[in-house]
């Protein structure tokens, strides 16, 4: 798999697709940055008049509800619809899903309305959306009564999407296969985003790869990595380790996948 | 009181408070990983359908108006007055007041119908929200009539708000005791946000330190330090030394309070 | 003309001239920061209660469509008619224009209601807006049936504005006097938002020079030498190109102007 993973990432830097984000106020500039560090094209654009005709262009669209109001969700609604129509992937980050109504509300809404293809999230925003039982505090996961791997098979098989669930380890699912990644970096908690960031990675990947599995490992496994690198020289330092991710990012190499990342593939038993 | 500051500094790394920003786009990614930088957790969050269940978490409320607009100041209305019930500290910094009828009239409302713990804001915005004559150009302090002694006490007087005015040298005051904070560097003037990022910090410390005065003064003399330390290496440079403020911010330690900040001191004069 | 604008410079720096941005949520941060960093002051405002109030301190106007809404184009349009009664400079920064229809109309809106003073753009922006077939793909220019020096003439004979036009070689032009400049590096296209910044500094340049074909020039050539100079230690590293890239703006000089601008003028040739 970490072959196609960095072939993925030969195909991304060749193609430069497009990937069109419905984001939030935060982190729309450092996302934007990592489409390109990665080797992909941003588009930022979120008027409900123009969505539609934007994303027509996109090889992915993330729908990201980090600062969500109605307006916003109905304009992830139209785009994520008319991607679906043109076959075009749509990658789904639930951002504290569970912490008001509103969000989980909206993040049913647009998996209802919408045909996701990955949903990104920490495991409290999973965990939520799989009707398991877990404690978020604002945007943060605190407790959850299931492991990783358990929450990310459980909703995957529930919703028909691949799980992309991040934290200490990183478990990407589609209910059948599940894979823990054993990369990354307590760094990445300590800068805004970097969940945020993780979803842009693997729409990068999802651009370029149909198996919605493999891209979701890949945008992982190359950010974790990439974070891991960066750390090398700028740890306990937050302001450096954000500059280093984005020099780590463009410059990850197939062989930094090969050689770095760390994953473990477990089948679901057959019942 | 600076050992009370290095006590706060610490107790925000232990206990990471949530602290909840409504404010504007320009600033949000920064404030937020100033949040993180000094050891709290940020929620950005604003749609008028989920300030009041957010805040509910949060230890303490930020309500800037950089850029706002009606539809912004309603929810920091909305998320004021729950956290008023609540007994969540709420700081405000009013950008630009004096510069536009709708900023000053925003301020006023928002300080008469949320009980409003702190005001951080450079000396024209403190000075016009307390009646005296200041200048201001575009969001930039020009002139004044008055000290930032004197406009930081009586608007302290006459709001009972605790004032926290930014510049060359900080003031806060609750009305009786004025401290004047003589740390900084010139380089915070060189990078946008700076003000917005020391009312940050004036909230994380008002998140776990109940006297707002003290919080002030924590914030302020953590943020001045820090601004020092980063100058040191990366003066003239301003990209530079954007980046060096958080890895300082972050790595700020107790003894860097104790042995760095210049305060002085005065009590107001019994009548 | 580089001595201009060299003395251009030192005005900025000396004026500290505010500029009045109406732009995107993906740059707003960024293209503050290049603003204080040329040496200049930013004030970003959006709200239509306040846009003409707060346009009149300014000494130029910025209006960037990036993620533009009608809410945001209307508040656009006020600003703009304002700085026309007062005689300030708009500058008008047509992102993505031809990627949908909300964008063309929007800019050809803005471009019949408001006198603008230069337009700066990519090829196939300023293209569209010329009547001249382009490809864009999202936000890129893709192909174009001209060269840039046509484009330039071609549109700002039709429109009456200066053209700036940015790419591997940027473009100026008053429809009579076309200069080449040749300078700036390809690092400036792998962070977001350059674009963007050299509108800024075209705008920063317009608040001190009355003639918007040096004011273009000037700008242009500022960004493309700090660029190179920012390139020359960062290649390769876009997070840390970013960062010099303030610095070095920040750090420009007379000499850096005089020593490393390369421009070749045309003159058109008479009927």
């Amino acid at each position: 798999m970490l072959e196609q993973v960095s072939r993925d990432l030969s195909l991304i830097r060749e193609k430069k697709p497009l990937v069109h984000h419905l984001t939030n106020f935060v982190v729309m500039n450092e996302t934007a940055n990592m489409t390109l560090a990665i080797g992909a094209l941003p588009i930022m654009s979120h008027a409900p008049e123009e969505v539609e005709e934007m994303v027509q262009v996109a090889s992915c669209l993330v729908l990201n509800i980090g600062t969500l109001t109605p307006y916003w969700i109905n304009s992830m609604i139209l785009a994520g619809k008319k991607a679906n129509e043109l076959g075009i992937p749509v990658v789904l980050d639930p951002v504290g899903a569970g912490a008001t109504k509103l969000r989980i509300d909206s993040a049913k809404k647009i998996l209802e309305e919408v045909n996701i293809s990955t949903v990104r999230g920490n495991s409290a925003e999973i965990a939520v959306l799989a009707g398991i039982q877990a404690e978020i505090k604002g945007v943060e996961a605190i407790s959850k009564s299931a492991s990783s791997e358990q929450i990310a098979q459980d909703f995957a098989l529930k919703s028909g999407c691949v799980a992309a669930v991040t934290g200490v380890e990183d478990v990407v699912s589609d209910g059948e296969t599940t894979i823990t990644i054993k990369n990354g970096h307590k760094m990445m908690a300590t800068i805004t985003g970097t969940g945020c960031m993780s979803t842009t990675m693997v729409a990068a990947f999802n651009a370029v790869q149909k198996n919605p599995l493999v891209a979701a490992l890949g945008g992982l496994c190359a950010f974790g990595v990439a974070g891991e690198k960066a750390a090398y020289y700028t740890n306990n330092k937050p302001g450096s380790f954000h500059v280093a991710l984005y020099d780590e990012v463009s410059n990850l190499s197939a062989a930094d996948i090969l050689d770095r990342a760390k994953i473990e593939v477990t089948q679901k038993e057959l019942a």
